[in-house]
């Protein structure tokens, strides 16, 4: 069987476009499940051709449990291809780094992905816009269940889900939210800049809880355009149950806290703020060119600005498209050739003000 | 004899807004003489009195020689007039800070300017738009003429026309004029942004002529927005003719320097060029704070790509007008009013917004 010519499915179908709830503060929900199968060794020993054994038999179990699921061989994807499936979170780092075996089942709005032989045999994730765990949950459970009734799973009484990273092993469950958090990370400017910034409390707190804050992609990523991703850490001994309930007391509490300083800024610094929203606005419409980090950082100004309704120039599903479209690898898959990055940088910009110039 | 209500020309009349020959970098051209008057000693050495009585003195002598003049005492202004006059060249830095006694005559348009009881009893000022240093030899002189005729100049066969600083004896005179000089600012982006700017190599060949290159405000100020004054240096022992021959020659040198760089970043680099230029025009139309500093900075850039007919939403001579502006004076004179810094900034904010958004 060839893969489809182009088998990455069209941005203006991405759930990440979408609505969801409380999306002012809450991004998106997503929970990951980490697999391994009975039978085989875990990746970093596998010998000769066990990854290609394990990889066709589970695209053939993907293919039963999930027939609407398209699947790819990173192998046979072009490297700006692989890298779009990174940009929207449907594959990791790590995955698109290496072709060798690895390949990715996912749903035609990206919101259900599968990774085959990352760092476990099966990473199984779920996506939802806004806040909405019980929907994620449900859903990776599900496919899940599903898998499990034609894979036998490697499981210990004693440990649970067996992966091939201990800081896995148990639930094999990692459920995280992706929020927006740029009045929490404004610096106090009454203070001289010198105060700290919410966001540190709420990664102390977070600490507390066994939850961690961090950039947009994971672990080694900064937070870029103040959007920071929360997590649950512990998966040994700890129900998922109580994994989702700790993190869902938690975003009670940040989401409050961001809306409130969100308030505290519109009543106490409201020219500040409209100045940081109306530069960025003027700036992504009229730059020729401009870097992602940048981008990234007028468009999170735009997105408190949009939701404080101190601007209504531009749509949220507007913002998020750009926010996607305007990454490296969706650049190159746009312009169908590599782009060295100043070139990039051209095309941002040029990509940013057409699509704003008619937002 | 009361002094006007408002003894400050309106901004719409000032020689500034005119347009000059080479204007693309030659902003203007300016000629100055210091004077001092017999039986009198230097403002250094003032008896009690003295310093009124001289002031009398001359305000009449001006008066006769040019009755169009208006005459101001500056105790008699609010401190945001002494700005306002500063601001626009007609007084000194010195001259505004302390009152007593001190006064300046002045044309409608502000392009003559007459400083009484300044560092020497009389500084005779004549400015042009462009390059025109004919123009402003000739009224200076004419000027200085008709005042000899009424007041004896301290004067010495040997040594020229005395000064309270030896630095001016001789001639008295100081010639300038105000470049802008963008293109020599910038620092090359091939040598990874530390290439020599060329403006480093005009000072040195500058002083090798006896010319110096400074900021707007002459001694003490830094060059902000690329605009730069080049005047002579030798007062003693060299002719008014020989100091203005020198400056000419060199500026049809520097001239053709930034014409040729200006060229070679619009051939090298126009991207670069228009993002500079449309990221100032945006950020100006809807900034809601902004220093003057920072104004200043996208102003140059706006003049730079207006002179270049990159972008042509505004004309030099509303470019020149915001130049003036939204300076703290010009500022507090419109709002009739003290203004906070940070009040400044919104205020100054909003008068570009509000300017460039008729433009």
């Amino acid at each position: 069987m060839t893969p489809p010519r182009d088998p990455l499915p069209p941005l203006a179908e991405l759930w990440m476009l979408k609505d969801g709830a409380d999306q002012d503060v809450v991004v998106s929900s997503r929970m990951r499940l980490a697999r391994n199968v009975q039978g085989f060794r875990f990746r970093a020993r596998f010998r000769p051709d066990e990854a290609e054994r394990l990889e066709r038999h589970l695209r053939g179990a993907l293919k039963a449990a999930r027939p609407e699921l398209q699947y790819a061989s990173l192998k046979d994807l072009t490297s700006a291809q692989r890298d779009v499936l990174f940009e929207r979170h449907m594959v990791s780092a790590e995955h698109v780094q290496e072709g060798h075996a690895r390949g990715v089942g996912f749903s035609a709005d990206g919101a259900v992905s599968v990774m085959v032989n990352e760092e476990d045999h099966l990473r199984l994730q779920v996506f939802a816009p806004g806040l909405d765990l019980p929907r994620v949950d449900a859903e990776v459970n599900t496919l899940d269940d599903r898998l499990a009734a034609l894979v036998p799973f490697s499981y210990s009484d004693t440990w649970g889900y067996l992966t091939s990273c201990p800081t896995n092993t148990g639930t094999g469950l990692r459920v995280s939210v992706m929020l927006h958090l740029p009045a929490l990370s404004f610096r106090p400017e009454a203070k001289g800049g010198q105060g700290e910034p919410g966001i540190v409390k709420v990664s102390k707190a977070a600490q507390k809880l066994g939850l961690t804050v961090r950039g947009t992609h994971g672990e080694s990523s900064r937070a870029e355009g103040d959007f920071y991703q929360v997590s649950n850490q512990v998966t040994l001994g700890r129900s998922p149950e109580q994994a989702l309930s700790d993190l869902a007391a938690m975003l009670t509490q940040v989401v409050d806290y961001e809306r409130n300083s969100r308030a505290i800024l519109v009543k106490e610094d409201k020219t500040r703020l409209e100045d940081v929203v109306w530069r960025a606005w003027a700036t992504l419409r009229h730059a020729r060119r401009m870097s992602s980090r940048e981008a990234l950082a007028h468009l999170s100004a735009l997105r408190l600005g949009t939701c404080l309704q101190l601007i209504d120039t531009v749509s949220l599903r507007t913002l998020h498209t750009l926010m996607v479209a305007m990454q490296p690898g969706h650049l190159q898959q746009a312009a169908g050739r590599e782009l060295r990055p100043q070139e990039r940088d051209v095309v941002r910009a040029q990509l940013i003000r057409d699509t704003l110039g008619a937002a």
